[in-house]
């Protein structure tokens, strides 16, 4: 085994050259093996195997410094700096995380999760580097999925400014998660395949002086900034943004990598690499399905059939269901995402309704502010998308939708703790961020049937609407409570008195565990569906407090801004004789794991949350006698 | 008077020819006399009354439809919409907005204030009209400062995919508010200035046939997507983004714009015309100093000098002394605009400190990851950006700066009431979006001595922290209190008991006088300066609840989220013995005016809430008897 003699970074140089592809092949193997068990990212990391190894024989690390864009593409740099071992607990709590990490490893220079920020990042890096007279090496890679992203672009504008070298590695698999959309996905096409450009490059070159004037016109184009080479050569579009364009290369190709990096390094100021890479490489279930293995579950190698089958429906799944019958019910119904038609849902709804969806790319300020022209223009758009990833857009909603009051519907998946993606994905803060903001609506689903009958009203809904729901599973408790959603009004579920429980959607299921351990201990306990956190339902609160010594509220969403703090604001301002108990997450990221897990560790779990209501209960009662 | 002839939408159409200089000439008339006495955009609105004119003659408003980028250019479509009598109460509260708005007439399609949302609603626009069988036409005007924004990338990005017309006017003037960077700046010069690309394309095109293979390559070529034109003829950025390129046609031609304008309407698909345009044109002192009549105060037209001196330093002219000397003492520091350089007060550090000061362009959320480059990196970044700019970051703040706990300053300039702007630029959200951040840290000082202490404060913290303070004339009261900032403490300036006031950053010149006039009427009443917003000063919270009837938490923020929820929630948590009343904003985006006047309006004027604190504070006794 070549891969047992890589036990640290810079192990890889001892290698002879002639076991670069037999190591490739292991670290393949290793991978595919190790996500089989665990789950994780695969396709993206098996696309990127050549050009890590190339990047770890061309450069010293940890004083050279890589940018992973996103960063679900690290394994092998993991692999390759001496966390082998660290793939027995990938992702898992208290274990190696599936992204770059500072506090992991000195060869993680720039946490990433969220797409585009690598260019940013490095050119940070390098005016670090100037500035104190360094002489390591900065590299960003970006695939060109992240490429749709804004921010790359902005950052690009800011490269070309770059007096020393800045290696920009343009990780080309033609794909986001799903397909590439746009003008520049496009064309990156017609530099990957279209020979004619270097054809036609030579002709001209070769013809220059045979045209009348024409050497002088050269010379003086050849002056200029805009040069000759930008007329003539692919990657002009970045050479026009004043970045040095190398390549195309065969990003499978060790030898070929190595010869463009180590040309790349000579470069004075920002060059960009466009190195070529296919998803999934060395493993053809994911060479065939790269973005169901995009970010697989435990799967059988053999197949490539996940090992684990799915007993019930996602949210996902109903939302996908949903969409569907209200496309059809409606024609003014429009969906857009950003690069994630899988993930959310809508690909159903794209493939019966292709006029009506709207793929965006990486792009969730523009995917907002599209929404709010549709609206304007008549349209009733619904925008899917995460959690996390709609924090990038907090000011197109606050703007662009919220300002004109315009019906658009944000419907928010992976609300609430995401599990193994860790601190850059968990959905907790979209309640606190969105609350915010002036005439903005918000609702959370107990189960499947409320997220299909929310889904209902916001469409109809006059004004931005936002509805958060979780990963994974759909809860499908509570099929009896279907009451019609009524504007800002919460549900009550069971009626009693002493201790009422206000749960906000997901949390719903666990109030209910809640109520049956504090019934099974004697205490009377009112269960309430949240289903609004924006407004918040005041009238069952003056209710409430009338009969129960304690309000608890319970949310997956960190404190500050959160229902809780709504909830208690309105409760102490009309002086309401009632103790409060706010359950919700702290303030601190929440790392990767198991969900269930996460539950405990923050403690929202049935089993802490039930413990904690006793405690206050207890408090309140002594001060009653 | 040609203008008089002008009284609402389409009348223009009725003006001969021979009169539209005539007419150009007396709109600047108008613009600098009422923008003169009122204050207002100038420079901007200046640069585009003769394309705004051509909009009007070759398009039919309100059934067609201008989207314009940032919006404060809009004055001439204002004025040629029948709002000509608008411009005497221009920007003051109650009377017409600087902005486009769509209550203000059908003629404004969309609302704008920040950058480079155009494109993106304009997309939403044609989708819209082609998913109805619309057959308006859709124009998008955006700045070539605006491009500088990755938003109007993503757009770009996807207008390629549109079948049918949509116009994109680059309104290229070669400037944001300060000059453009970056580059697609230095190429947009290219395109102006290089008569070379004309040449060169005429004597290729001639001299195809003549090279071996040469007609055979150029016909190939027109058949990929690509195609031939992109190689010879300026703009071939955007083509090789899929989108038309149109021009440059001079800007203040009227009959060069409306012929351009009438061949972009029958591009089929996204067409972009470059118009070349001067900021401040026709009017002198507008022309040489553009920058100073972006945002212009009443002004002397014969001089263009202010009307009103400036008695008194600005917090911007206290940051920017600071920043100096903070630049002179530690040479990590280096300080980041999104280009405010004049806005912020960051120009005196750009003069003196070249290499250590960033202009990234319109751009904040590559603003925040290049900081946080810059932090990993060992120095020690000062972002300097207006509060609801900082919106467009609030992912870039969560994702790259605080989960790794980076040291990176934001010094968050016009936070709080903005006055004339409006609702697009009232700063009173970053309170709520930073306090949901974990390893946030937020100050806001109370007069300019406190803003300069905070400022060397937070340039020594290990970790991200911000600084909220206003726009205009910095606070020099209360100066002999300036005990040092230490973690996390609010400082007591006035100690007696009943009643406690807790003010953040610029309130605390209110609360004074709320004092002042509750001491009047008898009631004994304690100050606080809250100096961090987060964390909250537990300590003087425990202090303050043990001899006082009534906490009053005052800030210049929404509710929602701010520090007096937090204040709030202690107090609850605690269950301390105190009540509280909470003064803040109401959840309501709060329309342009007078800032004093907005005080009143929203309720944080000394006068309402000492009317406030006196109706609660009598409930408290009541209770107590």
């Amino acid at each position: 085994m070549v891969l047992e003699k890589i036990n640290q970074v810079g192990d890889i140089k001892q290698i002879p050259p002639e076991e670069y592809d037999t190591l490739a092949e292991e670290i393949r193997h290793f991978l595919v093996e190790k996500i089989s068990r665990s789950g994780g990212h695969l396709a993206s990391n098996l696309g990127v195997v050549e050009l890590t190894m190339a990047l770890h024989l061309c450069f010293d690390f940890p004083k050279d410094k890589v940018v992973w864009d996103v960063g679900h593409q690290s394994y092998t740099h993991k692999l390759l700096t001496g966390r082998k071992s660290g793939f027995d607990e990938l992702r898992k709590y208290g274990g190696m995380s599936g992204f770059p990490k500072r506090k992991e490893s000195d060869c993680d220079c720039f946490d990433t999760g969220h797409s585009s920020t690598s260019i940013s990042a490095g050119i940070g890096l390098v005016a670090a580097r100037d500035l104190q007279d360094g002489d390591e090496h900065v590299i960003s890679v970006i695939g060109d999925g992240a490429l749709t992203g804004g921010m790359a672009y902005e950052a690009l504008n800011n490269a070309s400014r770059l007096k020393r070298n800045f290696i920009i590695i343009l990780n080309d698999n033609n794909m986001s998660i799903a397909e590439n959309v746009g003008g520049m996905s496009e064309y990156l096409n017609g530099l990957r395949t279209n020979e004619a450009y270097t054809n036609f490059k030579t002709g001209v070159e070769q013809s220059l002086s045979r045209i009348p004037g024409g050497s002088h016109l050269a010379n003086q184009l050849k002056k200029t900034k805009s040069g000759i080479k930008q007329l003539f050569i692919p990657g002009m579009l970045f050479e026009n943004m004043g970045i040095t364009y190398l390549g195309p290369v065969d990003g499978h190709d060790i030898g070929k990598l190595q010869d463009i990096l180590n040309k790349a390094k000579k470069v004075k100021g920002a060059v960009l690499v466009h190195v070529l890479t296919r998803k999934g490489n060395g493993y053809v279930p994911a060479e065939r399905h790269p973005a169901r293995f995009h970010g697989a579950e435990p799967f059988d190698i053999e197949t490539g059939l996940p090992l684990n089958k799915k007993k019930k429906a996602n949210y996902q799944d109903v939302f996908s269901t949903c969409m569907v019958k209200l496309g059809q019910r409606n024609e003014k119904v429009v969906a857009i995402t950003a690069a994630m038609p899988d993930g959310t849902g809508l690909k159903r709804f794209k493939n019966i309704y292709p006029d009506r969806f709207f793929d965006v790319g990486i792009a969730e300020g523009h995917a907002v502010t599209f929404a709010a022209g549709l609206a304007a223009g008549g349209m009733r758009p619904i925008f899917a998308v995460y959690s996390s990833f709609l924090q990038r857009a907090y000011d197109q909603v606050l703007h662009d939708v919220c300002i004109q009051n315009l019906p658009v519907v944000f419907a928010i998946d992976r609300a609430g703790l995401v599990g193994s993606d860790g601190e850059t994905h968990q959905g907790i803060f979209d309640l606190s961020y969105l609350s915010s903001i002036p005439n903005m609506h918000i609702m959370a689903p107990k189960n499947k049937w409320e997220l299909s009958d929310m889904l209902k009203y916001a469409v109809e809904f006059d004004g931005p609407i936002a509805l958060r729901y979780p990963r994974g599973e759909a809860y499908d408790g509570l099929k009896e409570y279907r009451r019609p959603v009524e504007y800002g009004k919460s549900e009550v579920i069971y009626e009693e008195e002493d201790i009422a429980l206000l749960a906000v959607g997901n949390m719903v299921k666990i109030a209910e565990q809640v109520r049956k351990n504090l019934k099974e201990i004697g205490y009377s306990c009112t269960l309430v569906n949240a289903r609004f956190v924006k407004p918040i339902d005041t009238e069952v609160l003056d209710m409430l407090s009338a009969d129960h010594k304690l309000l608890v509220t319970m949310e997956e969403n960190v404190r500050s801004g959160g229902y809780g703090e709504k909830v208690m604001d309105y409760v102490v301002e009309q002086e309401l004789p009632v103790k409060l108990l706010n359950i919700s997450l702290p303030d601190e990221y929440v790392e990767h794991g198991n969900v269930a897990l996460l539950y405990e560790e923050v403690g929202i779990d049935a089993q802490t949350v039930t413990k904690r209501i006793i405690e206050k209960y207890i408090t309140c009662r002594k001060e009653q006698k």
